[in-house]
Formats: C-alpha cells, sequence, structure tokens
C-alpha cells in the first residue's frame, strides 16, 4: 500500500514537488519518508500528519522537513496495516492526488489467488535448482545479511546519474560489499562466496548495472592460482585477496578478439636488466575491455607475445603493475583509461591501456607452465592447453550465470501476466488476465521450462570441469577436449537461447517491458554481454563443430558417442510415441546425426572438387554452425531426461518438471521443425501432433506458473523490477517510481524557460 | 586523418588532459581544435603548431589556450590531406602518445578497395530507395543544410550525461532543430519536412535518443487535421503549426494499451455548464507513455470514454489544454509528469497524466465524425472505423523508418566487416577480413537483402494509403480492410524481422557493437519501442489472420485474393527450378496458403469439438500468427519481384538487385523450411539445393558489399557510428571516442580517495 501525493508550496518560497511513502505495510511499524530532494533547494517547514486505523484510532505527529535533509518518520501501529489511511493535516499547504488504496488491494491480491492453485512443494523445486536444501539455506542467509545494510542500496536509481556519478557510487557500493562479503556468514574464507556476490545473485540487486571488482575475484586471482608458481603465488595472493592491490585481466585489444595469437601487444625480454619490455605497438594493439580496467584496477595481468633472443613464442600472461598504490597515477610508460558507455555494464569501467617501453621485472611473468630463464632461454609447457584453464572456467559460470538471469526474466514475465488484464476473450466478458492468451503462453512458458533444461545442463557442466581438474594440480587430459567443446557449445547455446527467450519475455509484458524499472533492458544487455565475451558464439561453434567432424570421421566419444553410431539411416522413417520424451530425445539425437552427417557430407563435396580443405571448412560454416547447435540441443535434451530420472523428489513436484520438460522438447522441435522432418524422421503428421501437444502442455502448465516462477525463489530486490514484484502491485510499484524521477521534482523543468518558452513565442 | 595525444602539464598547475583533433581530413582546409574541458579548470597557457605536407612545405602558427574555453584553429592546405602531418613545437609541456598515423592511412584505404570492384551504378540505387532523383537531391540538400549548424551538435555525448541533463540539452536541440526546419530549402509549409525532421533520418543527427516535439508533429497535429471540424482546425492547428502550443497525443493508460475499448479515462458531459468533466478512476486509468507529455506538452488530445446522458459511447478523442502556456503549471485538476528511464528513447519525455474534475468546454471535443449536442445528446459517426485514421498512418510511417533502422544497421556492419581483420582462413596466412568468412557473410547480407524488400514494401503501403485517402475528405470504404490488414501486417513483420537483424549484426561486430558508439545499441532499442507501439505486434498478428481467416472462408481480395484458389493442394508435389524468383514466390504464396488452412482447419477442429469460437479462436492462436506471418512474408515476396519486373534501371544495378531479392527469397526458405516443407511443396532435396544457391549468392554479393550499403547514401553524422565510418577509420574514432569521456580528464578519480583507497589500506 502506497499512499503518494503531490506537495506543492505557495509560490514565495519557491515551488517543491515530493512523494511520501508509507513503507513496509507488512510490518507492524512503518515509516514515512519524503523522497530526497535532489538538486533543489526545499525550504524548512513543519507538517502534521495522522494514521488512523480502521477503528478510528489515530495516531497524530508533527515533523519538520528541512532543506537537503532525507526525513524518516517511524510510527506504530498494530492493526492490520491494508486498512490504515493515512493524512497530512496541514492541507492548505498540499495538493493531493490519492491512489486508490482499495485498488492497489485487489492487484496484490491477484497473485495470492494464483498462489493457492500450487499443486506441488515449491521448496523442492528450489532445492533441485540450488543443488541442495543446504545450498538454499546458504544462499538465502547470504541474502538476509547482504540485503540488511542500507547503505549498499541506490539512494537514487542509478539509470538517473551522469555516467561519471553512476561510477563513483557503484565503486562506493563494491568497497562496500566486499567488505560485507568478507564478514558474510559461511564466508569459508575461499572464493565461493566473493564469486557468488559477483554474479546475477544477491550482488546484483546491489550493484545492477556492473562491478569494477568483478574482474578481480573472477578472474585475476584465479589466474595467479592457476598460473603463478608457488613463490608467484606467495607474492601476490594474500595482497590480492585482501584487495590491496586491485587487479583485471587485460587480453582483447582494439583490433584483436577471439584470436589469441593475433594478439599484437609485446614483452620482449632484456636479458642485461632481466626486465621485460612491454609495448604497444600500434593503435590496435591498446588493450581495449577488460572490466575495472579504466579507473578502478592499479595491476593487471596482460597476454602479450613473448619474444626472447629474437624469436616469438606466442601469447603469454604477465603481472603487471598499472598505477602507484598510493596515489592511483599510473606508471610511466602506461596509458591507461576508460572506453565509454554501451548497451549495458557500465559501471564496469572496461578500460585501455598502452605501453611504451615499460619495464617488469623478468619474475612478473606468470611462470607455472612456460618459464624465461634469467639468461632469456624458453622453456616450453609439458602441455599447451593448460594455460587456457581460466578461460574454461569462466565459461562454465557463464552458464549458470546466464541461467539466474533467464529465471529473473521469466519470473517477471509470469507474474506480470497474472497481472495485466487486457482486451477480451468472449466479447462482453471481462478483460481476462493475458495469461489466458495461447500467444502468452507460447511465449512465457518455453523459457521457464528451458530454466530447468540450461540449469541441469550448467550442473553436469560444472560436475565435469571439477572432475577434470579434480586431482588438484593433475589435469585428466584426456578430458579435456570433452571439457573444451561442452564449454563452448553450452556457453554459446545458453548465452544464445537466453538472449532470444530475455527479449520474447520483455516484449511479452508490452509497452512497460521497455521500462528500465522492469528490469528486461539490463537483463538483456547483460546476456548480451556473455554472448559476445570469453570466445564469440560464432568462433565457438565452429570450434564445437570441429569436435564433432573430428568424432563422426574418427568415432566420438563421451556426449559424441552417438556419431560412431553409423547404422542410424535418414531414409529410414522412425516410428514411435511423440508424447514419449525418450522417443523425443531420439529425434534430437538422430537429427544431430543428421545435422553433423550433412556438414561432413558438404565438406567432402567441396574437397573432392579440389577446393582447399581451410576454403572448403569456410564455405560449409552454415552447415557446420546447425551442426554444432543441434549437437548441444541434443545434449541438453539428454541430460534433461538423465536427471528427471535419477532426481529424488515427490511425484506432484516430478509431474511439474515432467511437463516442462516435456514442453521444452517439443517446443524445441517445433521451433526448428525443418531439421526434424529432414533429418529426425518425424512426418508432418507428427508436427501436427506435437502442435496439439504443445497446447495441452501450456494448458497443464498454467495453473501452476506463478508457484513455479515462485519456486526460483529470487527475492525481489534481486529481482528489481516494477512488473515481477512477488505481492503483484505492479501499477502502483510503476507510479511510484515515477514519481521518484528527478525531473518530476519540480513541475517546470527550468529548460522551459530556457528553450522552450522563447521556442512558443518566437510565433514561426 | 585523426591525431590524437595526450597533454599532461607539470604538476605545480595541476594535471590536464585532452585530445587535439585534425578534423576534416578530406577538405581543403583543416580545424585544429583540442577538446572542450568538461568540468575541469584549464589553466592559460600557450603552444605553437606546425603543418606540414609531403612537399616539406610547413605551416607554422601559435595558440592561446585559455581556461574554460573551446579553441579552435583553423590553416589552409591545397595538398592531398592524407600527406600531412601535424606537429606540436613547444614538446616540453606535453607528453605525447601518437596513434600511428601510417596505420591510420592504411585502415582507411580498406574501404577504398573495396569500392573499386563497384560494378554497378550507386547513384541509381539510392534515387531507387529515396523514390526518385529528385527525392535524393531533396533529402541531400536538407541534409546539408541541417548538419551545417554546428550548435545543432552534441557538445558532449549524450550517454555521458543524466537523465535530467540530457533532456534539456535534447530540448534546447528540438526547439533548434524545428526552427531551422521551417527555414530548410524546399519546405513547402507542409508537415513532410517536419516529419522527415523526426524520423530515422536527418533528425536522428541531431536528436539522437528521441525528440520531446515529435508527437507534436506526428500525432498531435494529424488528429486534429483528421478530426477537427473546420471550425476546430482553423482555432486550433495553425497554433499548433507554429508551435504556440505544444502537444501530445495521450492514449495508451497505465493497465491499458492495445484494447482501446478498455481505457477509463472518463468525459462526461455536463449540459448545465455544457462542459465534459474528465476524471482518471483508479491508478491504472493514468494516462501513461505519451512522448513529450512528461515536461515538454501544453496540449494533448486525449482519447477517454465518452458519457453523456448515463450513457457509455466509448473512446473519443478530446483536445486538452494541459499546462498555462505562459508558466508551465500544470491546471488544476491536472497531475502530469515524466515516466522515468527506458530502453531507449530517454529524451522523449514519455509521461502520465491524471485528472481530478478537470472540466473542458464541450467544443473540446474533437467532432469531424461523432458528436455531442449541446443538450448532451450524442450523434454517431457515418463510418465507426473512420477516426482511427491517425493509427494507421502511424504504422505506415513506422514501416519505413524501420527500414531506415536497418539500413544503418547493414551500413555498419558490412564497412566494419571489411576492416576488421580476425583469425585464420588458411593457417599461417594473414588474418582476413571477417567479411571474408561464410559464417559473417550469412550474418550481414540477408538483412542487406531484407532493406530492399521491405522498403519496397513500404512505398507500396504509402501508396495503398494515399490510394485509400486520396479523395481528399472521402476515403475509400472498400480499401480500408485491405489497408487495416496490410499496414498491420508490414508493421509486426518490418519491426520484428529488423529487430532480429539488427541484433545479428550488433553480434556480427563483436565485442565493439556492445559499444554505445557504435550506435547499435540505440539503434535496436529504437526498433524495439517500434515492436510494440502503435499496436503490440502479436496483437496486430491476430487482426491480420482475423482477416485471412475471412478471406479464405469468404474468398479474399486484393493481396489475400489467392486464398480463393482452392485448387492449390497440399499434398501435391510442386515441381519447378529453385533458381527461378517467380517459382520460389509460387512457394511463399503455397506456403502462406497451408498456413492459413492448417489454422483454419484446426479452428474447424476444436469449434466441432463444441468450443466456444472465441475460446477456440485463443487456443488456434499460435497457428493463427503463423498464419499471418507467413502471408505477409509472402507480400514481401511478392511486391519485391513485382518492383523489380518494373523498374527502369541499367542492366549491371539490376543484376546486384536481383542477387539481393533472390537471397531474400532462398534467406526466407531456409529460415523457416519446415513451413515451405510441410506446406510449399519443397523437397529435402530442393532445401540441399537451396543452400548451395545460398552460398553461391553470398559469393556474388561479396564484392559490391560496400558500394550496396553505400549506396544507401547515410551521412557518417546520420550513421553516428564509430564502426561504421565512412572512411574506415574505425580504430582511430573508438580510441578518440574514449579519450572523450570524463572518467578520462582525469588520470585519478575522485572516487579513488574517496573509497578505494581506503579500501585497499583495509587490509581486509
Amino acid at each position: 500500500m502506497i499512499i503518494g501525493f503531490n506537495c506543492q508550496q505557495t509560490k514565495d518560497i519557491g515551488i517543491m514537488k515530493t512523494t511520501i511513502k508509507l513503507r513496509k505495510p507488512s510490518l507492524e511499524a512503518g515509516v514515512i519518508r519524503p523522497v530526497e530532494d535532489g538538486n533543489i533547494n526545499l525550504v524548512n517547514m513543519d507538517f502534521e500528519f495522522s494514521v488512523k486505523n480502521n477503528k478510528k484510532n489515530e495516531i497524530r505527529g508533527k515533523h519538520s522537513l528541512k532543506a537537503t535533509e532525507c526525513h524518516t518518520i517511524t510510527f506504530s501501529v498494530s492493526e492490520n496495516p491494508y486498512r490504515r489511511s493515512f493524512k497530512l493535516l496541514s492541507t492548505k499547504m498540499w495538493n493531493f492526488v490519492f491512489l486508490p488504496e482499495d485498488l492497489s488491494r485487489r492487484i496484490m491480491s491477484i497473485l495470492q489467488e494464483e498462489r493457492k492453485n500450487c499443486t506441488f512443494n515449491r521448496l523442492e523445486i528450489t532445492n533441485l535448482l540450488d543443488g541442495s536444501a543446504k545450498a538454499t539455506e546458504n544462499r538465502r542467509e547470504l541474502e538476509r545479511f547482504i540485503l540488511s545494510f542500507p547503505e549498499l542500496q541506490d539512494k537514487i536509481p542509478i539509470d538517473y546519474l551522469s555516467h561519471e556519478d553512476r561510477y563513483a557510487e557503484e565503486l562506493r557500493k563494491a568497497c562496500l560489499l566486499i567488505r560485507k562479503g568478507f564478514e558474510a556468514p559461511g564466508n569459508d574464507g575461499q572464493a565461493n562466496t566473493m564469486r557468488y556476490l559477483m554474479g546475477a545473485g544477491v550482488g546484483s540487486a546491489v550493484l545492477k548495472e556492473g562491478n569494477p571488482l568483478a574482474v578481480h575475484f573472477v578472474m585475476f586471482v584465479p589466474t595467479i592460482m592457476n598460473q603463478g608458481t608457488p613463490e608467484q603465488q606467495m607474492e601476490w595472493l594474500s595482497k590480492a585477496w585482501n584487495c590491496e592491490i586491485v587487479g583485471t585481466y587485460a587480453q582483447t585489444e582494439l583490433g584483436h578478439g577471439t584470436f589469441l595469437r593475433g594478439l599484437e601487444t609485446t614483452a620482449t625480454y632484456d636479458p642485461t636488466t632481466e626486465d621485460f619490455v612491454l609495448n604497444t605497438p600500434t593503435v590496435t594493439a591498446y588493450k581495449w575491455w577488460p572490466g575495472g580496467l579504466g579507473k578502478t584496477a592499479n595491476h593487471a595481468v596482460v597476454m602479450a607475445q613473448l619474444w626472447t633472443k629474437g624469436k616469438c613464442h606466442g601469447p603469454h600472461p604477465f603481472l603487471v603493475q598499472l598505477r602507484d598504490t598510493d596515489t592511483h597515477e599510473p606508471l610511466s610508460g602506461i596509458d591507461v583509461g576508460e572506453i565509454g558507455p554501451k548497451m549495458g555494464l557500465n559501471t564496469n569501467d572496461n578500460g585501455y591501456l598502452g605501453f611504451k617501453s615499460h619495464r617488469i621485472p623478468r619474475t612478473a611473468m606468470l611462470m607455472k607452465y612456460s618459464q624465461v630463464l634469467p639468461d632469456g632461454t624458453y622453456v616450453k609447457p609439458a602441455h599447451s592447453k593448460l594455460s587456457y584453464g581460466t578461460m574454461v572456467f569462466v565459461r562454465v559460470v557463464i552458464v549458470s550465470d546466464a541461467c539466474q538471469q533467464l529465471m529473473k526474466a521469466a519470473t517477471i514475465a509470469v507474474r506480470y501476466s497474472c497481472v495485466r488484464k487486457q482486451s477480451e476473450l468472449i466479447p462482453g466478458e471481462p478483460e481476462p488476465q493475458i495469461i489466458e492468451y495461447q500467444a502468452q503462453q507460447a511465449k512465457i512458458f518455453p523459457p521457464v521450462a528451458a530454466c530447468f533444461a540450461l540449469k541441469f545442463a550448467a550442473f553436469y557442466i560444472i560436475d565435469l570441469y571439477q572432475e577434470t581438474t579434480q586431482r588438484g594440480e593433475e589435469i585428466d587430459l584426456d578430458l579435456l577436449p570433452e571439457l573444451h567443446a561442452l564449454s563452448c557449445g553450452l556457453k554459446a547455446l545458453s548465452t544464445t537461447d537466453i538472449g532470444q527467450f530475455v527479449e520474447v519475455l520483455r516484449q511479452s509484458c508490452g509497452g512497460h517491458g521497455y521500462m528500465s524499472n522492469s528490469n528486461f533492458p539490463r537483463i538483456y544487455s547483460q546476456v548480451q554481454a556473455a554472448y559476445t565475451y570469453e570466445g564469440e558464439n560464432t568462433v565457438l561453434w565452429l570450434q564445437v563443430a570441429r569436435h564433432l567432424i573430428k568424432s563422426y570421421k574418427n568415432g566420438g566419444n563421451y556426449t559424441s558417442s552417438y556419431l560412431s553410431e553409423k547404422e542410424i539411416i535418414r531414409s529410414q522413417k522412425l516410428s514411435g510415441n511423440i508424447y514419449d520424451p525418450y522417443f523425443l530425445e531420439t529425434v534430437f539425437r538422430r537429427t544431430a546425426f543428421g545435422l553433423v552427417r550433412r556438414a561432413a557430407a558438404e565438406l567432402d563435396r567441396l574437397t573432392a572438387q579440389g577446393m582447399n580443405p581451410h576454403i572448403a571448412w569456410n564455405k560449409a560454416s552454415v552447415l557446420l554452425i546447425d551442426a554444432a547447435k543441434g549437437h548441444s540441443r541434443y545434449f541438453v535434451v539428454h541430460n534433461f531426461n538423465e536427471k528427471v530420472a535419477s532426481i529424488k523428489i515427490s511425484q506432484a513436484t516430478r509431474d511439474v518438471i515432467c511437463h516442462l520438460r516435456d514442453l521444452y522438447l517439443v517446443h524445441g522441435i517445433l521451433a526448428y521443425k525443418g531439421d526434424f522432418i529432414m533429418f529426425g524422421g518425424l512426418s508432418d503428421l507428427d508436427i501436427v501432433g506435437l502442435q496439439s501437444r504443445q497446447s495441452y502442455l501450456f494448458e497443464q502448465i498454467r495453473p501452476n506458473a506463478v508457484s513455479i516462477v515462485d519456486a526460483f525463489d529470487i527475492r525481489d530486490e534481486i529481482l528489481n523490477s516494477t512488473l515481477g514484484v512477488a505481492n503483484g502491485d505492479v501499477y502502483n510499484r510503476l507510479m511510484e517510481e515515477a514519481k521518484n524521477s528527478p525531473l518530476n521534482l519540480t513541475q517546470v523543468h527550468s529548460s522551459f524557460q530556457n528553450y522552450l518558452k522563447p521556442f512558443m513565442n518566437a510565433h514561426l
């Protein structure tokens, strides 16, 4: 329940407009505070107020409003807060526009009604998606802890701030968030808590637009751990972990992205001084993009071409101090700055970095694998793939994080689709909730199903990563190609699909989805960043395809073992029950097989014409990418079936998950039905049957829809969406946010006198 | 050619950093000016400079740099500007980081090389897309005129500003732009020039993030023209046209979008005073979204439920004054403000508006069609559809405008794809231009082809609109359903497809496409707004579907006449040449027919089960939407073929257009191949053939790619993209923009002392 009104002062003391809110309506005590004054000067004024309950008991008070202050009035009531009414007594100074209280109550009851339809145990799904009941508890405890600090909340939404102010404000909160993280309950001194604070979870409730210290924890520290010698770890790790130094990971250059070998930054060894000399020979060699590099970091792991004894040994990591730790001034020979506004993540202070004959000691090269001896002799690593560990790890993290973003978007859209009423299903009847429209269900339910499919796939890849690296220092080389291909495929698949799903979900909320405070624009911009960083998706698809073509020709193993099953023949029509998820899994497998075979056949055809195999690879790229996508989709479907078969859960909850699983499969086939007809053995009639099946599944999912997204268990502060609030009080939230706009602090903006009035008076 | 360097003063006079640029390299005269100083205080200083040409002739000069001023140094040279070198002579005060000049020259030569491959006459395509040679001339003249005013350019990119400052700055330019528009050459005193200034053309070079006065010209003025009586036009039109009053169009409410009948705002007639009383009965009844409403407009056309003599006659338009024209204060009973930040169009000051017993005279109702007599008698209009003219007109405009946005995105991506080099096609060879990769061609060429397809469709719908309304006051009622369905279908198709194309184009530019200064994020956000406004696309698809089902059952005419051709039978396999565009057009028609028939059959099946036909309509929505899309795609393909057959153009240019047309058709089939197999009569082998055909077409288009987007003839100022600059100097532009970031005006941001240093020193 929010009561808002406009306050307008008499002219002699200027114009003031503000909003007074009755906060925390569900608590026993309430707070009234005027919004902050922003840039206008408030004059001092006193007012009286009263709060009444339905028994006509009244609490009266006085409050003094002082210029440029934030005010809080607390009072206590013990009755049902929805029956309270609020009144300002000094009415002659105020011009009220009350938001109707009864309407607010009515809207909020909609989601309560939805929740009554729940047929399953929400906590079971919450635990399943967290990984365990213990994981849910830990997450909730951390959330409660972090969200208990008002100083971690925005005074004004950062969308209203300038680029510069936004950075400063977020840096303030970033420093504070990490301090709190160290004090957090259950913080084991390990990087896990910090990583959780950097991702799309509770940290995103504090730092909505990016954390300038995130790369420090997600890439800088892990790279020292993975690639530093014990001595280097001794020297750097505790300082980095305590944030005495703040680092970033500088690999990408202005002219060079995914193709590591193309990097132009050089590190040339000078044995006379036992130094490396860093140089940025061209404008395209400038480091570009590293998060936190612009204004925050004073150190970086820099990837540079290693030259020694006149020979280049390719890109290697160097730990470079960029700025004086005391003054923060860039060191001599270093040109560092911020790259400017982006589609999103605008407080990440992504930066550029150039070197002009900047010297660092030999021991600044991270030497766990490759080494340069004092005399300049280069010592090769035992296994060349070992040094890419950080990027594989980050890809694994991206899959989970993208899932979290999809869960947010799905939660917002499902709840809003229940609150929003529009148009007519049957002429003359009241406007229905838009979730009743099949066209709406077709937009919002497949993404809900995909949350499960992709989350389970994320669990698989995390396990695989841990299995591969489980023996501490020793890496399972046999599993490396599988880990590489699967992490590439799942990173590309999850960010591609989730990007599209998020936009469909936003569009499903109509105009209001376009409001920044819906949080869709930000969620989308962050998923789109993940589309490109840590390996652009098209490049990754082609790496998956290379693995598949190799497996197809030489026999596959692990998730590509089916490519060895040559007996699957395209022309042979399958017969099976399209209601059977295992039959549909077979259809996915056959289709993936067919797409790989088709791409391989195209490669063979082109090379048979005498084409250079590399040129042929390029000319077959479109088909190769299709094959990689088909394979990755098959894996996700297979893993979904495996997971459903293996989980221990009540039958009612299992039924819900089975419907979602079935929808994920059916929707996946219908979305790419051409491939499934051509390669999966499905007939036109099967497609028609699957269309009916999809309608049926929509109806099955509909009654539990709100409860399913409730089970994602995302607190309002983390959801950060006017449209997705758990109590369903959408329209009042939208109005409340609007009233907070700095442009609404005055009735007439100064630009009227400056520009509009002269313009209107010009009589053009 | 831009030469930039950092300037750092000695410590005793503080730190200053700026960029000096050699501007207008292609002109005979150059300009050197330091960027504006922003918020830091520059001290006064003198420096000398010299400009040399390749014959060693030198121009020397002195310049005095004063605090807080913008400086321009002009000089004249007559030699090839690319051979000039620039040197600051007073070096001891400056610390240079030169961007390598030779690299800059090399990158810029790439697009020149591309342009040498052009096989056709670019101007022919430019004229074709403008509509005529005269239209090209007029557009160019207007562009030259508008872009000649430096006061219409941003002093600092608005992305750096706060929400409030951004609004003020854009309002300043909006007023100025319209003044200039009135003085523009060829301004016919009609709304055409103004509308051009409001769209994605030259106006977007001035107002990048929305124009608070756009709705005034695009909807407010046309609505008075279309719906006002002669007396009302007399009273309001000249004032509106001269901008003595500034208006908006207030229809959408917080709780009500596309469904007009659901509006809650009421206008109740009071015959005793001959007034209408306006009320906003609930929070959901607040007007929400109108552009310019927040802080700019002082009038609005308000759509409200008309009540008279105790009866509601549905939504009608009222002309309402909102603010005092002198003080700009909201009138009593009016609650108006700005709704807050959005995904884009942030300087449109979209607003909210509530009424509390606000009275307006009877004559404020726009009465050209419906009327209320002084005694309260309601007089019905002759034809109920006539009052929706403004929305149909705006949809027609949206199609053209969305095309312009796609042309921008395609221009940026194609040019950048030539400049950008990455990875290896053949191991050991130099990094190729990324446009050589088939995967890249598959992303960027189909959108280029779609520019033509959708632009030609836009021409068709504009003609149809004019034909329908050609007889001045008299509207061709027979054509209205066709105009309605086609404008809905093309608005939905163009904004849906263009939205997806723009994102693929952005993704094709990797990380740099994520930079705001690539202009992709803004183009995307604006296309996405058009997805939803003036009829949400899903709602529009269903309206198209209603028209199609009616045509299927009762016989169609105009563009849906093929639905009467019942002899087309799905099971009969077509035979034809997949290289023949007319055969492919037949495939599109058959597919559209099949999709409509499939949806109709589903409706029949459901109603045969006894289902209420309205419920059945809902349960068949997914199939109905597919049918509407299929029909609209068929129309665009058919129209493309018609256009190619009818234009008079040289053979070389026609060849280029034919390749693009063929690609549009082939790509359209492959993107939805399931439908074309199920309904279009295509076999698996046809699909394989079309995949090869697509590869072939990519290769045909490749050599002309840059010249084709050049022919879109979009000036750099309008393109507004670092990645899309016509001279190809991408990397220097990116670096130049970054150096302008306010965060880079100091080496150490104040937030370091405030937050980061205490944090690092805390030894966590």
